[in-house]
């Protein structure tokens, strides 16, 4: 029988590369998004006009009866999207909003779902930044959304957080993630410094595999890639 | 002509104190809330139902109307309420859901009001917690919702953040506020810890009126309150 995860946002870049490298790794993937990943075995397909609650109960449902009851080895959540703006942005409450909905709703229902769904010792990770370390003046929304979820991961590694036994939680916190779009809007930055994609896919695919070498339960890890290389710390 | 403040918040039990204080001090006052504060000059009364962008640019147009060009002074920022529950509550997307849309989307909204309306020098207060300094593992979602508003705060006094030439921000961090409903919810309580709603008229007041009193712009100002006395820490 294949073990199985629950990719966040699967039909995002990264979201796209977990699924397929956990695919060839022979796991049976769930992929969670707005539309379906074809390499996934099962999509949960979410209507975006729904509220929180709403959407967090239909997965719920949908994960209930597709897990049959097997346990689910890793919740690796990469949803969110970016937007700039500083308080005096003519956009800046329309953007925030949205990057609250995309970054801290995926948070909140993960976390629920790693609450009910995840195996003792099993992984969650969750999807930080590495600017919302420090202040994000002109970027307001999108530094506190992610604030928010490196608040949520670290309060779901301690005692009583409601996580399954021996289970880790873990929050990525990139700098610039090597993606198609990110290509076409930076035409002229230096990619030697953009984290490759299949690099966050073998790292989470290790941390599954061997839960001996997962960093310490709630840590942010911080992905600075030079000249290619991608190297850790964690805060 | 009296000078004038906006309390964001306006019927809660802090922000009725502050709305009472400041009259007493012969402001010009301003309540937006879901119900009206009589005690005040102007009521801003919000529909709960609106989504975020909508209840932002209804009171952006209310005060446009209202302040008459006038400078603000103010905006103190008091709303938010409190729930509790780890990621296996049965609640735990409802409650979370809705301290960040109290907390979180009145920061955004007094955040962009201070950058079109408070006056050069003038202050902003939020309302953080001093629990959102450390992991909450029992209140996920009202933790990581006051991480947010601090973070935002901490931002908003970075340089380029759209806040007005030489403003304060300053979020406040309390323990717990000697509110009628905390009185009635924790009858047995050591109420001695508690901090009284009028020390925070007063400090509010003083930083007001005297901007020179304020703390560094962007500090966590923790309020801890002993034997009825209360000392501030910043963060």
């Amino acid at each position: 029988m294949s073990k199985q995860i629950i990719v966040y946002g699967g039909r995002g870049a990264l979201g796209d590369c977990l699924v397929r490298y956990f695919k060839s790794r022979n796991f049976k993937v769930t992929s969670i998004d707005l539309k379906e990943n074809e390499q996934a075995d099962i999509n949960i397909t979410l209507n975006d006009a729904e509220n929180l609650e709403k959407q967090a109960e239909f997965i719920t449902e949908q994960i209930q009866s597709s897990s049959n009851g097997e346990p689910v080895e890793a919740i690796l959540n990469v949803a969110g999207g970016w937007a700039g703006g500083n308080a005096h942005d003519k956009n800046f409450i329309k953007n925030s909003d949205l990057v609250f909905k995309q970054s801290v709703n995926s948070t909140l229902i993960t976390a629920s779902l790693a609450s009910k769904f995840l195996k003792e010792d099993g992984l969650l990770t969750l999807a930080g930044a590495a600017a919302a370390l420090d202040v994000t003046p002109g970027m307001i929304g999108y530094g506190a959304a992610k604030a928010a979820t490196i608040h949520i991961g670290k309060s779901l590694a301690a005692s009583n957080s409601g996580m399954p036994k021996n289970s880790s939680v873990l929050t990525i916190a990139p700098i610039t993630l090597d993606t198609p779009m990110n290509r076409k809007w930076m035409p002229k930055a230096d990619t030697s410094t953009w984290t490759p994609l299949e690099y966050i896919a073998e790292l989470f695919y290790k941390w599954v595999d061997d839960p001996s070498s997962r960093p310490v339960n709630g840590s942010v890890v911080k992905l600075t890639t030079k000249d290619g290389n991608t190297e850790l710390s964690y805060h």
